[in-house]
């Protein structure tokens, strides 16, 4: 069950300047940062608030470190601007598994990593009216239990 | 200070289904329905969680109710998808003086009317990497400070 808003993923060209964007307009600042070569960007997590399910919502910053991934591709095809929108649960390997039985196509076939040691999964944008939907289980939630 | 993620903005060609859609998929069920003319949509609130800040976030799908709209012009272009997103705060008005006095474009010249009789304006998504931007101060927030 989908229970917050976990993250709004932004394509940016350039991470650092973009995080500069955000905390001096809106004094957002960076919570974490990574490199995640699966996927093959360079993010920043921006906090923006806590969630009555436990979990926080953030903006995700993205900038490619290649150009031949995803969101490389994406970028040189749209230009920089909201890439894709995460939703939070419990147990992202059981809603894949019962949103791949309603015929909505689920991009990996098992969770992989994502931000913050979590797993993550994506949704078809064309099954999904227009939108890239990631699942997200956060390594906090899991390790609370098991 | 943007204290939320207030909601996503995601465009569609028809509300009813994207509606269908969203609460078949992931069980996410309509909060509040309302025509905005002036903006040019019908919308649907669908609440996702409630937020630290007393406030709450949400998707909102949007249909133009006629194709001169931003969010008609919007659609013709791009397709479906996510629109822009909103960050709630309980001052619209300071928050916006604020941002524009800091080179971000302002929209408006006063706030207007958005869902749920809320407060809102937009950042030109020129000077927000490519993220159309709107600030939010819910009817709640304001009801509680006067």
């Amino acid at each position: 069950m989908l229970t917050r808003i976990d993250h709004i993923g932004i394509a940016c060209h350039d991470l650092d300047a973009t995080v500069e964007f955000y905390r001096t307009t809106y004094g957002f600042e960076v919570f974490h940062t990574e490199v995640n070569e699966e996927q093959g960007v360079r993010e920043a997590m921006l906090k923006i608030n806590e969630t009555s399910d436990g979990g926080a919502s953030y903006l995700q910053l993205l900038e490619p470190t290649r150009e031949d991934s995803a969101v490389g591709k994406w970028l040189a095809k749209n230009g920089e601007g909201v890439h894709h929108i995460a939703f939070g649960t419990a147990d992202v390997d059981g809603d894949a598994a019962e949103i791949r039985g309603k015929g909505v196509r689920v991009l990996y076939d098992e969770p992989r990593r994502g931000s913050m040691g979590s797993r993550i999964t994506f949704l078809h944008p064309k099954d999904c009216h227009g939108v890239l939907t990631e699942l997200v289980t956060s390594a906090a939630v899991e390790s609370a239990e098991h």
